[in-house]
């Protein structure tokens, strides 16, 4: 390897063009607001972030859209989306830092961004089409927010990303590839089923039993209890579930789902340790943007109160009410649902155990 | 002074007690479950924090009952208060080891511990009771709870601490007898109006200008914005205040509510530095208590999905629904509605300028 | 399964000891220090952390010591492992607390505890010895502390801990087993040793044509990088390896630190993921302490400046001196000296590959 | 006003330069990293919150620099350093995304950097200057690194900033015009010296009579309480704090440290709450990087182990020798060394009193 020209650092982060992109829209009216240079940086640092999500996305779907993902993929795999979360993570906390700008500071400069507003960071909604919320996801205020206020190129951008497959899609699909759903020699799903009514039943008898429970609770929880059974029921029965996926309760495909569950009781299993943390990791990534969405609203609440921000509406109530929306990946979380105690889940017969095995303390080469 | 007997750390820090008071439920049934020791020794250190968080609440209580309250005091209670608060980070953070119990691990021991509850932590309903939260706060939910699960002694302890007066009323007293609220040659509140009408009015030709709305959405935020109008008049008229506390949209007196007003928008006076301070930690301890329960209430959905928890009934729904209440200081998080921007605020006359300024620099004893 | 007794929250957690074993020794004294209930409950939290770290090490080294390591109970320990992390975290955020108490409170009841300290912290002592620390790897300083401060009950249940077999011995068994120090047919560590030819010589390369370095530090960089190579050396020849451990540079065998590199090489491979997470975690562990060692004796030195502790001795000299030391697993930290670049890494024959790969993607049941 | 502009979010913060600012040097030598990328990301986010903080600090300076810094101006100062911390938590806690980079990772773009440096970050170099660290605190292995790797530009930014009044003076301008070095008709710090010796013959009684301390450490412990009692004694007197001072030992005058002195002891005095935050804000700052210093020397380390860096040369070492180094307001970190326990303290007449309190629960208007 040949050096050609020794590297300097501002010049190799291009820090003036970095260091020179802070013009306070105060300032052109004359009055310049001090903190507005905060405002800039830290939606700037936000940006620079979401351009290293993508980065790290867009590499993940790449390796995914392979027909076969070779094993020493997977690792690559996780630490991609774990170091996602790491800098998600980051977003949260930087929230704290917005948080040292008092509403009578921010007052100061709010009127000068109209109608700029966090909705038209088109990277954060591609990193959402990325992970697998497509047009159709997302909620009717939302998309007219959109139609109003994206540039004709961002909109462009944001449907071209919806139109190629998502992360979520790639997920279930190899997911459906795994063998898991049905067994050649091995009624798994039966066995499964019996250790789920047997749970069920002492869930019934500690309810019918709890001596603190009055009878109108009591009846309550026995109700609860028949839609967990319920719930069981439509795992299990593929019609019953295309029922449950057409009222939109489920989006992940039923043979994808029961590979998940397969997954998640027999994590221990070396062959299923990445799967699993590329599950769990998925639903870490869900996970923070929830955290950050519920962080980000309660802010603007206690700096804004019900005022409107610089959207030039008041946005509090439509921040409260996403929070918990554009989750890819919330059927991985429910999946709890469909979890057992360790105790209770079946024995694996000797020829799936040594398919999930490898025997690491001796085996030579 | 004179040392009596050497201090031996194990005997100071009682460790004998402390360190022998782990006995899970499991063992009894024959099969202990690795965790259960993890989950007793979590809730045993939530409960030493909530004996420290009471011991500097009750200080705080017995500091701001004193008739006159000095202002070398004023200090200690920030510092107080913001202990709490870092202890309460802490109760967050501790979420996270819970977070390492899997689902099938949890489930071991669970049926064993029916039907003890968190709910039955009386040390946090306490500390909810001195903040300010009465019996008549609470969700009609919670209290069934507690009718059926509280030992009458616990029950009695509750009762007790209702029966006395909370940080809420203290805070709401010291405020009120403050000489904010009217001043004697200045009409304060008809220039605050004056400045109101003129941050509103230019608030209303942004909206009319902004191009970006569609007409459906300028109509919906007009209307929003005469109800902010509203808030605002509601505050100034003590006919409308009277009649918005007896809708429950407010607890603090009206005479209380606007000394917040204007500690929150003088700040900078030395003088209203400290009070601002007692108010804003107080807003934090509510905050961290609602993210607490926020984080928790995940926390439960990810390892229980819908079924059932220690109590022998699915709180998770419930534990949802409660994450936004029994906040005790909510009246001054949502003071942010009647704050305006810093160049928009009154300039106040010289002579009440003096009695909030210390002139640090140049004083001479 | 039969509930036999409802079990109720405060007797199960046995709250009336834990909650009634703080005793201020300011209070014997006639003047109850405030602050004293902090500092007591501080590390009452500090200790009941301790013991569960000690339940999840007991049992990482119970299964540890196993003949043979069933690879379903890898994913065991790396849970229990990480878990300590967590834990550890949270004994880093607990630092937070304490600085909460000022100097001047500290000394209020200072004096009264003396001579306790937390050098008395047996189960903190006991957490090391388990990890891996003998009586000979600690300080000449540290012990004498030892000698006269501890209980001779304690000092007995040290020794004992000291005479079993720890972490780290049963990690470099467990390492040595493996095959990896040497192959049949593949002479892997000549192709490792090639590949580290040709990376020093690029840096070598570097060094010498780096226009920004002047003569003097070129000189020094480039026995620097003598002093690199002969690192690598070291760690291929048996005898000057022998040296090393006799001059106590490393603690692990020369078999055991090959095969940790190869597992740091080869990661991706599924069957060395656990184990790469395993030696990971466990730096982690001693990473953890560290910065916690860090932090407290910043703390101290903030609260007392040069002045004497509650051990009757001025520690913090003594505080920040331990900081790096104590560690079990450093020589697994300074493995990053014998990494490579990706791209340099030899290739493995296809022999081995399989040996290390589990094709999850196709295979079937 | 009149909005000249719809502003749209993306050019607002002009996102093309920011977003278009990433050119791996990977790339240019054919082999792309992928982990390149988030190492010029993360490089970029400091120097925006550099950028940051040096908007802040110079703002400080400026209200700092005025004759007579009005009292409302203190608050103001606070809230801008505290944002700094803030910031500077947020640089901790990225360290962590730079931990998702393995040192295989690393090493497949290091060459490609050389002789980049992150030392040749000018911005951290100024806001280490504007805080007071001059040339001559500058070690002199830091200096040689400069003067052989800073750009010509970039070295004269520097020079001319250190040639400006930093924080330090200004504040410690501030501390001597303030009264607390004498009174006039109180003799404080006689009352002061008492105090200390009252505390130091507790101190010494309490060492002598140690049961646990072997006559060794006795004898050491009372050698460390006389130069203990010397500190002291040379804070008190001008001549041997001159001394002092000529030996680098401590950098603040002397009539500077006893008000800093004054302040840290009656800090719950209204007149100096504002005073002791921000000498305690500074000194956070401080200890932040110190901290962020330290946890990313350990991450080199733990990425390189004792290869060489992006510099061509082996950082590691010096690294860790700066950790503790550069510390502007290291004077009153220190200072706990003079503070005595709070019932110790002298108590002030009441015209000192008088000056440094105002009565808020009363006062009228």
């Amino acid at each position: 390897m040949k050096i050609q020209t020794p590297v300097y650092y501002g010049d190799y982060l291009q820090l003036p063009k970095i260091l020179n992109a802070q013009a306070p829209e105060s300032t052109k009216y004359g009055k310049t607001a001090h903190d507005e240079t905060l405002f800039i940086i830290i939606h700037q640092a936000y940006e620079l972030w979401f351009k290293q999500i993508l980065h790290e996305l867009n590499s993940v779907r790449e390796i995914m859209q392979q027909p076969f993902v070779p094993s020493t993929d997977l690792s690559v795999i996780i630490a991609r989306i774990e170091r996602v979360t790491t800098i998600q993570q980051l977003l949260i906390d930087q929230i704290q830092v917005m948080e040292t700008m008092t509403s009578l500071d921010f007052m100061e400069f709010r009127d000068f961004l109209v109608p700029a507003s966090g909705f038209q960071s088109i990277q954060f909604k591609l990193i959402e089409a990325i992970l697998g919320i497509k047009a159709q996801h997302r909620m009717e205020v939302e998309k007219q927010f959109f139609n109003s206020r994206l540039k004709a190129e961002d909109k462009k951008l944001l449907e071209a990303e919806e139109a190629r497959i998502s992360i979520f899609e790639l997920l279930e699909a190899w997911l459906e590839r795994m063998p898991f759903s049905q067994f050649e020699d091995f009624d798994f799903w039966g066995e499964y089923s019996h250790a789920v009514d047997k749970m069920l039943k002492q869930d019934r008898e500690i309810i019918s039993n709890n001596p603190v429970l009055d009878d109108r609770t009591r009846t309550m929880e026995l109700k609860n209890l028949d839609m967990t059974q319920n719930t069981f029921n439509t795992l299990l029965d593929s019609r019953l579930y295309s029922a449950w996926q057409g009222e939109g309760k489920v989006r992940l495909s039923q043979k994808a789902m029961l590979s998940a569950v397969f997954i998640y009781l027999y994590r221990d299993y070396p062959a299923l340790q990445m799967p699993f943390r590329i599950l769990n990791a998925l639903v870490e990534v869900d996970e923070k943007f929830t955290t950050w969405r519920y962080r980000h609203a309660i802010m603007v609440q206690r700096i804004l109160g019900t005022k409107i921000g610089t959207g030039g509406s008041s946005g509090h109530e439509y921040l409260r009410s996403t929070t918990e929306r554009n989750r890819a990946f919330i059927d991985f979380f429910n999946l709890a649902t469909f979890l057992i105690p360790k105790s209770m889940i079946p024995a694996l017969p000797q020829n799936i155990k040594d398919q999930l095995d490898i025997v690491y303390d001796s085996f030579r080469p």
